[in-house]
């Protein structure tokens, strides 16, 4: 890792980025802090990494900067929002903001997404519930990557999914993972330090285990056979099924529940090969504690439930036993002190951009 | 596999056999068919064979044959039941129904249920959603059986969560997982057998992993270390984090939110080693399609993304992509025609229950 690089200073650089691309100030704000978001909790495969890929989006067309988000449906508790094919966080903050004011005046609300984009790490969404004591809800799907069992060809994403509970002096449970075994940002590292994959990551081109993890992002990018396995491996013997079936619920909710694309149609391109917007869909959900339990008595049990698995005893040679979220706020303790410590070639593309698009790059 | 029994039979058996413990003659039913669904799934560990456990459980008292199941709390979206400690299918029937009939409403309908017991296959109630076309969620947390991970204990339940969702002409999906990699009864399976345990499902009473089925069962009923591994198995390679964090979650909605049981509180002794009631939580959902996207174009979709996994490519040696709930449907369809294949085992069981009880047994 090179140098740190604190965190507002990481943001102003992503919005000035984004407005050189014509993206409004709120709306670049609230892109640049849900991807500093992803490197202050140590998620920086979905953090300002990503900058680059935003900014050819929008200069590409697939991502609209200036986009026309409307509720296309709406009742009390539900709503079906049209991102407008701008950029995914944009319509992601605005929809999880809508399913929470549902949450608050009715006990639950639910929003689903269509025509959007990357939104980031799934845990930005649901966590903004944490603020309002609400259990909240994230998922998304995403770019084809994960075969089905059985599969050779990838046709799901590793389509994520977070939940994050209140809990009260303890930190909020906040599980938020892929339904994959890994992510391709796992795989691009094992690639660039030439290491082998573990068997039960990935497949070959024709579908079997492998261990070659520039071969798979090759067949992956190629679109050639093979790819990322879900959750549980290849096969049924270790829950590979229940993996997939995670996936695809995932892809139900988020692709097929508000109209947006789903399994390999998201990301598609023209006749001539021009990329298509790529009509991601999300869903977002809050839930209200005190229409089931009293807040104060729920947020005990939380706390008692946390340290319960943390107190019992660790497996021969473990010294801790983590609660989901647990690392993250720790990282992100350290990283607003010290700064996100970013790698070379994330600085040197930043800086690059910066060039580019002649904004003043601070780091 | 011993002889086939149609499915009325075993239903009206199961039935006499909870009318002789002082269960209603609907509560009975209720609960048979449930028991008996599982056959129909053929997911026999959670059929007809556990008939003999719910018996036992009603004659110590833990279960309560004639419970006041009440409405705790209510909303037009949200409601808390308590299970009076009655059979966990009668709660459970009730408490979906009730989730059902919020959502024909309001769009959306969540309830949770606290003291209740083992009420079956998680399916069952998420299935009831698909008669009027919603998407329906049903999960419940179970005896600890699960370690978390790096823990040596098992502290959660093999706490399975389902999702079922409607579909045009294709069969509905029907995700029905347990959030362990395996259940208890593969392990009892192996055990009987002799063959050894795949490593990645279980570990000793240190914390490691595992082939001897016999000593993790002899473990698990002692408590005297190790259990089932949550899905992605030990570790964190493998995604075992995100099992634990699912289990945990189910616990979290089923134990925490309704004031249940969770963790390793469920299924207490009191001093002299009596059992308490099991203090078992559930916790339902049910979604209105329409709030979202109009049904028919809804059901169009979820057949094309059937068809589209269905259809795709198989890996080396495979010859065919499952939807979930598919293996089910037919196993269903075949044993409402040929009968419920019942091991021998189970037969000679509910004979000699057939006997206690004082009611004929026709097979």
């Amino acid at each position: 890792m090179g140098d740190r690089v604190g965190h507002t200073v990481l943001t102003e650089f992503v919005m000035a980025a984004l407005a050189k691309l014509g993206v409004p100030q709120e709306d670049g704000r609230v892109t640049a802090e849900v991807l500093v978001s992803a490197d202050l909790r140590g998620i920086d495969s979905h953090g300002v990494a990503r900058t680059r890929r935003y900014v050819q989006g929008l200069r590409d067309g697939v991502m609209v900067a200036l986009p026309e988000i409307r509720v296309v449906r709406e009742t009390a508790v539900t709503a079906l929002l049209d991102g407008g094919a701008g950029l995914g966080q944009v319509a992601g903050v605005r929809a999880m903001r809508l399913a929470m004011e549902k949450a608050a005046v009715a006990g639950a609300g639910f929003v689903a997404v269509r025509n959007s984009n990357h939104y980031g790490i799934a845990g930005y969404y649901s966590m903004m519930a944490l603020e309002e004591d609400l259990i909240g809800i994230s998922m998304t799907n995403a770019a084809p990557l994960v075969v089905p069992t059985f599969g050779r060809d990838a046709i799901l994403g590793t389509n994520p999914l977070s939940v994050a509970v209140p809990a009260g002096s303890e930190r909020p449970f906040v599980l938020d993972m892929a339904t994959g075994v890994v992510t391709r940002g796992k795989l691009e590292e094992y690639d660039r330090h030439e290491e082998p994959l573990l068997l039960g990551w990935a497949t070959d081109s024709k579908g079997l285990p492998t261990s070659d993890a520039s071969e798979v992002l090759r067949n992956l990018t190629g679109r050639l056979g093979g790819g990322i396995l879900p959750l549980g491996g290849a096969g049924e013997e270790l829950g590979g099924h229940k993996g997939y079936g995670l996936a695809l619920l995932v892809d139900i909710l988020c692709g097929v529940l508000p109209g947006a694309g789903y399994a390999a149609s998201l990301y598609s391109k023209d006749e001539s090969g021009h990329p298509l917007p790529a009509n991601i869909g999300h869903f977002f959900g809050a839930l209200k504690v005190d229409g089931f339990r009293p807040l104060s008595e729920f947020k005990d049990s939380m706390d008692d439930i946390v340290r319960v698995l943390r107190g019992s005893a660790k497996a021969e040679g473990q010294e801790r036993i983590f609660i989901h979220g647990e690392k993250e706020w720790e990282t992100t303790d350290e990283r607003l002190l010290l700064g996100i410590p970013l790698h070379p070639k994330v600085v040197a593309d930043l800086r690059a951009l910066g060039v580019e698009l002649d904004i003043p790059c601070p780091f």
